[in-house]
């Protein structure tokens, strides 16, 4: 499994930088690559956008985007990694967006989280499903992050 | 000790809403928050500023304050409160700046932390100080941010 200390290794490894958008992570992410020693290095900051108008504010995600496909949306995990890429000047960017339960939010049942990817190649995301708690889909979501971090560094850094 | 359960609840029950600006707990703050059922009730978001140029970018504190008096410092933690509290549109902000360690960090030894707080009242910043290892000082950060949020709801509800 993908830790936050492989995902800093890499980036110093590669001299790129990460940024991270998080919404049902809450912070999670960012909080366990700051964990490591060193992290300064590579990690240039996130954005908690937990709310629609945080996502908007601070990452610029199109209104109208959130009020059709919805936050919880390949759609939207891409503009958040985009934005934050944009906005800290990263070379990687990952993103999360789902929904952590107990209750369906945004039509989408508990355990559905979406992962983006920012780099200067392009955008993408990635659905996964989990089931579990609250603490268990937002724990999965984070190791999917780093994962999905880990790899685009190797990507860049091998481009 | 106040606990995040404690933060939403003080939130809920005046309907304030909290935002978040880390630096030195690195999301861990937000973290806790949104690990409560119903945060996205009280909580609008945050932002993790670990870099210099994201606490510019993101929150507007001002380069020169951060060349003269350092990040971690009194202002530039009100700085950050009052950014994200007029970005995100939030009755209550916290924020922490500080040195988890194990090396020095802007002239401060490992263990200084300043905790921010803006409200529609004022803003302030007090510093705390813990002996311990970087997991120490940051989770004694998170607890004296969760505390200084507590204090800051009851004291605007009450107003």
């Amino acid at each position: 499994m993908t830790s936050a200390q492989d995902v800093i290794a890499a980036a110093r490894a590669a001299e790129l930088s990460v940024a991270v958008a998080e919404s049902l992570t809450g912070g999670a992410v960012c909080s366990a690559l700051v964990s490591v020693p060193g992290a300064s290095h590579a990690f240039v900051g996130g954005v908690v956008s937990y709310s629609l108008s945080a996502k908007h504010t601070l990452l610029g995600v199109p209104d109208e985007l959130l009020e059709t496909v919805g936050p919880v949306s390949r759609d939207v995990a891409v503009a958040m990694a985009e934005g934050v890429r944009t906005r800290l000047g990263a070379d990687v960017a990952v993103s999360t967006t789902g929904v952590a339960g107990p209750e369906p939010h945004d039509g989408q049942p508990p355990g559905t989280v979406w992962v983006g990817i920012a780099t200067a190649r392009g955008s993408d995301a990635r659905m996964h499903v989990v089931a579990g708690d609250r603490e268990a889909v937002r724990d999965a979501a984070v190791s999917w992050a780093l994962a999905a971090a880990a790899q685009a560094l190797v990507e860049v850094s091998h481009a």
